[in-house]
């Protein structure tokens, strides 16, 4: 019987898990168990010997781990290591990413071929081609997100279970599980206290996901200290309120056999997510085994040498791995092979059987649209003042629709966000029970997040992570709330995956709710973002250019800003202009070179427009207008388009209007009628009025610049302030 | 016996309410309770006029709460409506912000000045000075945070309460309850499901905080529709998995009699706060009653007419308060000064016996620090390499010792921000029994927040609001991950909250950990932030000037960012350059006009000076380097002071050099050499290399660029990424 409690007050077992199933993994590990012992203390002085040659590192929580890792990648995970990407693969998420290493040494122990010795050791060395930074990074074998950030891993892998979930339900037939992988995230003690893995265990324990399991590497220490400093709940008690199997492990240091037939019933439960609760000691064996000083710097030699003698290795020789711990890992690859070969089998008499939905999953595996998309987008739109938030949903909802590869959800804003579809099925659990009729099941492809943001775009990375743009997540919420999110949306960029925010109420034109609402600097933060498009579209058309950009940009996510209020349809908008990020929709006519360029982006192009009219008609001023949706995408551009559409170079000052924080539109523009305060609370009309944003003020402000420029009080170069 | 019922397994009572004693408001509820009904129609017909009147708002959740708001402002909180910084009242959040009417409407009814009814009625309208804007607002009276970012209320509540048991631990005596008051806070469905919330309960709990009572507004709507549709967690066993008492009441909507009771006993409570779950009705009355309709959008003309005439009413007449309705709520500012009066003889009393606690208190209360402070900063520092992170602790241990205005913690960081002082005490419930001895009560001012950035900043915004600059809380946390807190920051800048956000491993030099850990990008948003300083000090001396800055800015927060690894301290730096923004280092000698200014910041300070150097020596280019630590406050700058520090009128160009996004730079340079993508993991030296951060590297493309602006390749004008 392995040594297994459940803890809890009144959680007297985990309650669904079906004890009726195989548990294929035991009668393996009674052949090798005799090896566990050598394994464990092979690897936990590989990760002293790591940490200690270049005296840097995490080592504590990858020593204190070490069983759960055998317990993983000897008996529970199916995986292939010479076929890192097989889609049917378990998929393993290291939240507490610094413990790195572990993650590390398994790859290289069970036959990884990029993860050589050589590669381990360049943990922490200056090789800049190292498979091994100091967090796992995506791009490598054997990692499915990166992590490092914590507890985004958490909301990651509940992303990573739904993708599962929701391609099982789409595809899975009788006698065909064709997607049928578990996902399994260790978690330390640092990633239960991130509000982000809090958002997400409710939600994971709503939806029921019973191909989830976490794994508590509770060793009670964080970098402060005992984690009793901050943390004195009773997490097993809060997890199962949050719908959550629970069972602890109390040795975790040791007990392989008690882990692996605890993670064996997890891949069995029946009807919701796994939490195990594992007590571990972190840097087990070493003078400060159970303390914080363990957690985040190398041992020392003298330390490891004792450690060595400790566990009857020389202390003289480091990185030493018996052939005795090879053989153990040795059948891995071949074991992952099969796998392989039976999945292609699988999938090979599945097309033939259902050729629709085999071609079908083929080209989503291969991560393509359907190759005539774009037709479904209209052609043109209504000619009435329309919400760009509302254009979103003309343009977006007919692809979502039909397009399965799109997984659309909202942060308990769907009033707002204009993104459901007719005859939308939600992303829900079968299983659940409410008293209001819920339309939903995994097939589903609507989700509701809760007012959950952050958690929200983190599990939309992890169903974009599950295979490239086989899913593509859409998300949306007020631009505001992005900024809860934002940690999230950068590691999406960070990450090359490809998710679609959708972002409302852009402006200070969304109105009465004020300044906490309205999201005066935030563009900065998404302009700056490396990989990311920030795409404020102007109008319908716009919007239409908006979704191309972001739908055709495989390896980058995307910001689509939309306005609450209503925009005019602007003749002059093109949505292939989008593409370029910026282009001219005004110029003087004749050749005739103007005397201002005026930006104008969003819901405030048609102000600039407006402005420039203005200045013609009243001032005589001979004006350009240059549409301005997404400032990454003309960095992409040419130098010779750049000042073809800016002409800067011909002497011709620029000025943009828009009513966030200037910063970033510098590099364009020479003056700005921008915000560089908090906005406030009125009706749109009046907050545009209160902050000057109107036709007359902005062209007697930008009439008195030119002024200005003329009696050189200004001088080339020094952006100014209007 | 009042309808009350604790719910969750296992929970049998509120199992530390002390129940001996006495329930002061019931008495006085005996004689009152008649008067119910009126007032609660009253109330519900207010909501509905308010947010009829200009077809928009809020009204729902107002509605729902009707009974929670008789409870709370007529019988159980302590405040003076016309004292409303009286410095013991009761402090209220409504974490809910969008339900503002609720609290405006109750300002209204017991007497409040500017809160007029015509100011009443200025909610939603054109009205620039209106008192009532969309959210809650802490710049008028009666409102003690601005909230409105859901969950952030949440934690705003925790601080505001951490204040209390800090000040009452410091100042209290026998005999002299000084500080006292409770904080209660209101929350909906959807503030539960945020993280920062979920961060912050799992705190309040830890910390026992029995001065704080979370109402919630149990309605089970969200915009989307049903709670169900995203959360079916039991949020009861949730709670006190949390170490909260947790008591639900049934009859929500009427039953006020059993919410005092409640309230009565959580003010009471001993040792853990409490969770009052309360069973409401969004719109209750209204045809959508109790459906998502109700939430964010006014009911209509006849449907309000409906109500009226359902509650007696006359359908023809709005805005209608009953004599009996203001006699109810007649006698509570007299009640109020009677209260103000009572604790100013207290603290006059309190003074003649401590003077020197009084004197002190009285100076805190008053907002003031000792005119000393400055003394404490030590005048000069050791001349060796200083990891910024450690000439912080140089300049701010001092102060942080022997000034209890400041209160500092870290976000599970103390190894690494250097914040600690000799014989600091924790901030900790003296009840804590834990098996590691922590040296913690509540006189502590060493916060441990845990792994919970958003929590910590919201926590700190309430510490903040208790009362203006009587607390000084100051965060600790990696740069990075100020990116989850951003929010919160956010909410301290718009609130004019002074709190001190101290940022280490500010830049690639941070190193190993890779660019989940390497801020690229962040340095853009919280330079574009209103009313932030974000200031980047070289070494030692300038952290001096960045402590001085932040410290005297009473009504912004600071975020001074720092660098893990070791920087040279400059000759040329000065502590009083900071406070400008950005100040000259450098000029070529004989006012000999440059060929070039370089801009230097943080950690590459040293690198600017010697790129500097390479060019003057290797080039013969005559350069002249600028420190430019904090653009806000250069902002604030004379023109004249930015032009003789920047001399671009002079067509010197400069070139900023900084491993972060540019953006915002544009403004002060004409060029770059800065980073437009992600970090890599590399130990740090090696980081700089691998981007190019090297003197000969930027000296050449110095070179290379003044070639290209003297063969006019470049404009001026146009700037350029190097």
């Amino acid at each position: 019987m392995p040594n297994t409690q459940v803890n809890g007050s009144n959680i007297t077992a985990p309650d669904d898990v079906n004890r009726t199933g195989e548990n294929c993994a035991i009668p393996l590990m009674n052949k090798l168990s005799s090896s566990h012992d050598l394994v464990m203390k092979t690897f936990r002085l590989l990760i002293s010997d790591l940490c200690q040659q270049f005296n840097g590192g995490h080592p504590g929580g990858a020593i204190g781990m070490a069983a759960i890792g055998v317990a993983l990648w000897r008996y529970v995970m199916r995986y292939a290591p010479h076929s890192p990407d097989y889609f049917n693969r378990d998929r393993f998420v290291l939240s507490n990413g610094h413990a790195c290493l572990f993650q590390y040494t398994f790859l290289h122990l069970t036959g990884y071929k990029a993860m050589t010795l050589d590669q381990l050791k360049s943990y922490h060395s200056d090789r800049v081609d190292t498979l091994c930074p100091g967090h796992p990074e995506i791009e490598h074998e054997g990692i499915e997100v990166t992590t490092g950030p914590l507890g985004q891993g958490v909301a990651n892998a509940v992303g990573l279970a739904m993708a599962t979930r929701h391609l099982a339900a789409t595809y899975n037939r009788p006698g065909f599980e064709v997607v049928s992988n578990h996902t399994w995230c260790i978690v330390g003690d640092a990633c239960l206290q991130e509000g982000v893995a809090l958002e997400a265990i409710s939600l994971a324990g709503h939806l029921k996901l019973n191909n989830l399991t976490i794994i508590y590497d509770n060793n009670q220490i964080t970098c402060d200290g005992s984690v009793d400093l901050t943390n004195t709940e009773d997490v097993n008690m809060k997890l199962q309120a949050c719908g959550w199997n629970v069972v602890s492990i109390e040795d975790g240091s040791y007990d392989v056999q008690s882990i692996v037939a605890v993670l064996e019933q997890a891949r069995r439960s029946q009807e919701k997510p796994t939490f195990v609760n594992v007590k571990t000691i972190i840097g087990l064996g070493s003078s400060v085994e159970g303390t914080a000083v363990a957690h985040g710097v190398a041992f020392g030699a003298e330390d490891v040498a004792a450690q060595k003698r400790a566990y009857g290795f020389d202390p003289e020789r480091s990185f030493v791995i018996d052939n005795r711990v090879r053989a153990f890992f040795g059948d891995i690859p071949t074991r992952g092979e099969e796998q392989v070969q039976k999945w292609n089998k699988l999938i090979d008499k599945y097309s033939a059987q259902y050729p629709v939905l085999g071609s079908e999953i083929r080209r989503r595996v291969r991560g393509e649209l359907p190759q005539d998309w774009k037709a479904l987008i209209p052609s043109e739109f209504p000619d009435r003042p329309t919400a760009s938030r509302v254009s979103s949903g003309l343009v977006f909802n007919p692809i979502a629709r039909f397009i399965n590869t799109f997984m659309v959800g909202t942060a308990d804003l769907s009033p707002s966000v204009n993104m459901m579809w007719p005859d939308k099925i939600d992303f829900q659990s079968p299983n659940l029970k409410t008293a209001c009729g819920i339309n939903g099941n995994y097939s589903g492809r609507y989700i509701h997040y809760g007012v959950r943001e952050h958690a929200m775009c983190a599990i939309s990375n992890g169903l974009a992570a599950f295979a490239p743009n086989t899913i593509v997540p859409v998300t949306s919420s007020f631009f505001m709330f992005y900024l809860y999110a934002a940690p999230a949306v950068r590691m999406g960029a960070l990450q090359k995956l490809q998710v679609i925010h959708v972002a409302t109420h852009d402006s200070i034109g969304m109105g009465e709710d004020g300044p906490t609402h309205q999201p005066i600097e935030l563009a900065a933060l998404f302009r700056a973002m490396p990989n990311l498009l920030y795409i404020r579209p102007a109008d319908s058309e716009e919007t239409a250019g908006a979704w191309i950009a972001a739908i055709e940009a495989k390896n980058t996510p995307s910001i689509i800003s939309t306005s609450r209020h209503p925009l005019p349809q602007l003749k002059q908008t093109r949505r292939d202009g989008v593409m370029s990020g910026a282009y001219i929709l005004e110029e003087p006519a004749n050749d005739v070179i103007a005397d201002i360029t005026l930006i104008g982006t969003g819901a405030e192009l048609s102000l600039a427009l407006a402005v420039a009219e203005n200045l013609r008609i009243e001032k005589s001023i001979k004006t350009r207008v240059v549409s301005f949706p997404c400032q990454r995408l003309f960095e992409n551009q040419s130098s010779e388009y750049k000042r073809s559409t800016l002409k800067r170079h011909l002497g011709i000052p620029a000025v943009v209007i828009e009513p966030y924080a200037p910063n970033g539109w510098e590099r364009y523009a020479d003056a700005g009628f921008c915000l560089n305060r908090f906005g406030k609370s009125l009706p749109c009309k009046e907050a545009y009025r209160y902050f000057g944003y109107e036709t007359a003020g902005v062209a007697s402000k930008i009439s008195a610049y030119l002024s200005r420029i003329r009696s050189k009080e200004l001088l080339r170069g020094e952006y100014v302030d209007l």
